[in-house]
């Protein structure tokens, strides 16, 4: 439990707040709301009830900064930025409806209030204006990058469906799920602010890989979460990754050890979430090391995320991308 | 009756097997494959159910064509070609999933298939690949014109689900309506294929002036065939846009009619759309002039797209642009 009541003391809500006091969030603020303003109707309703909703702005903050390693902040980079918020939204809006999500970001959902109707309609509307705003301003390679994220982000979605309720899943198909679902994004993020301000092609691969390795820690980590939700200052361990049987990082380390891989490959094959088996499971993954050795993972994406920062030049900008990279092995320490 | 049994001469079947028989379309069909390609798994299948349902591909060929008036065939013409029928696609399949639609092109819907979170996934994989597409060819007004395309798609189909059942919609509510909702996409497909061989600003305003008035013809016809689907080769009339609340021009024109408004009013109010009443809801429109005045309606567009064929150079690809124009004017005739 060592890890756990560690991890108790830095949470989510402590990232959160710290990119929030950041200044440069006003101006990814300011895009965005600027994006949207011509919106008319039930669209406009929506976009608003989005954009208030907040969020941490991890993506546009990458876009941002892995720019401004190279350039002073110019238009371009605060549109390119805008673009990959868009493009989050978007797909956090037609995730809700995939999983009948009532709530997001402590807020009713799009498709809990508008109906599945509208919330397929708002995020191809989100999808069109983050395109919009690359085309507009020329952002020829972002706009390859932001394709090339959304494009796995579908292929990652079909992976975890197709995966359901796979004990058999391997350590590479995990991989290349959380690639595709979360870490090519952040990979692509990091790629579009550097080309945005016309980085060098060595350069852009440089911040890439740290976006790459940041998103493996970011999706690891958040994996973990779900079975101690209880080391976060809010809520409880919620077991909804394995409930609706999506497969995690733990759970196939679990899997492949002796002493509880039957044990576990049963639990699955009954679907028996109930409070005692899943209180089991979690001691469970603590006497197998399955969490800790989970963390360890994590924190060797985030060590090879920092290793990649340091082959640029440093400056604020990459000392800002080094922070976030620290507050998230905070969560792991 | 008389435009009843006229119509049933030339019907949809009709425009779309000419189509089908213009070589251009296989470098459409090619691209498509092509452009789809390097999808894998559920994506993959779900991305060939589409092309091998076919279509009439109409927004491609007006891409191609409006191309071909200012230049040869290339690349690039192509590509914006392509990348106008992968957003009717991914619209189509978003479509099937708000309205609970079972069939698409006389084949089961990828949500009746694959079930509406695949088929979320793949419309955005589409979105994903038209813009990918535009992108790597750098067809940046082309992609402008896509993006305004979608946004007003998205703002149309809301406007239609904002006015369900409101039987005081007015004449120009439903023009704001057909407009965003198809015209629009016909315009910018036209002004798309102009721009990407790069015609002047005169021309492109020209051919988009065509492809709007096409547009808003083609939308009108086809919300007359709801009503008088046994004008049609196949099917009888299916009364769908009225019974799902969609209020479209000949019953506007109805409901505005002194003699039958009420009538109509009442049935829309009580939602009394059984054999009897939709039988005695077709004479009525006959009687009336409503569907009559419809037809006028549409032909005066296609009288309009035609006139701004002719302030452009003839050619071929002109004459073509015409004789779709003539094609939908067969169904009215």
């Amino acid at each position: 439990m060592e890890i756990l009541q560690q991890e108790s003391k830095i949470g989510f809500q402590s990232l959160r707040f710290d990119i929030k006091r950041i200044p440069d969030t006003e101006v990814i603020e300011r895009g965005l709301y600027n994006s949207l303003a011509d919106s008319t109707g039930a669209i406009r309703e929506m976009c608003s009830h989005i954009l208030n909703a907040g969020g941490k702005r991890v993506r546009p903050l990458l876009v941002l900064y892995s720019g401004l390693v190279f350039s002073e902040v110019n238009e371009e980079l605060i549109h390119a930025s805008v673009a990959a918020e868009l493009i989050h939204m978007a797909s956090l809006v037609h995730d809700d409806i995939i999983d009948h999500a009532d709530i997001r970001r402590n807020r009713p959902s799009i498709n809990k209030i508008w109906g599945n109707q509208f919330a397929v309609l708002c995020g191809d509307y989100l999808f069109a204006k983050a395109f919009g705003s690359l085309a507009g301003n020329r952002l020829i390679k972002s706009m390859d990058f932001m394709v090339e994220a959304i494009e796995n982000m579908c292929h990652g979605e079909i992976l975890q469906a197709d995966d359901k309720f796979n004990y058999g899943v391997t350590l590479k198909k995990y991989y290349e799920r959380i690639a595709k679902k979360t870490a090519i994004f952040l990979k692509c993020c990091c790629k579009s602010g550097a080309a945005a301000v016309g980085a060098g092609e060595v350069e852009v691969h440089i911040l890439g890989q740290y976006g790459l390795n940041l998103g493996y820690a970011f999706q690891i980590i958040d994996d973990i979460m779900d079975f101690c939700g209880n080391c976060e200052t809010m809520g409880k361990p919620k077991y909804e990754d394995l409930s609706q049987g999506n497969i995690t990082l733990p759970v196939i380390l679990l899997l492949n050890d002796k002493r509880y891989g039957d044990w576990v490959r049963a639990m699955i094959i009954n679907r028996d979430f109930n409070d005692v088996t899943t209180g089991e499971l979690i001691n469970v993954m603590n006497e197998s090391g399955s969490i800790g050795r989970s963390f360890k993972i994590a924190l060797s994406h985030i060590q090879k995320a920092k290793y990649y920062l340091r082959l640029l030049p440093q400056s604020q900008s990459t000392m800002f991308l080094d922070s976030l990279a620290d507050m998230l092995q905070a969560r792991v320490n």
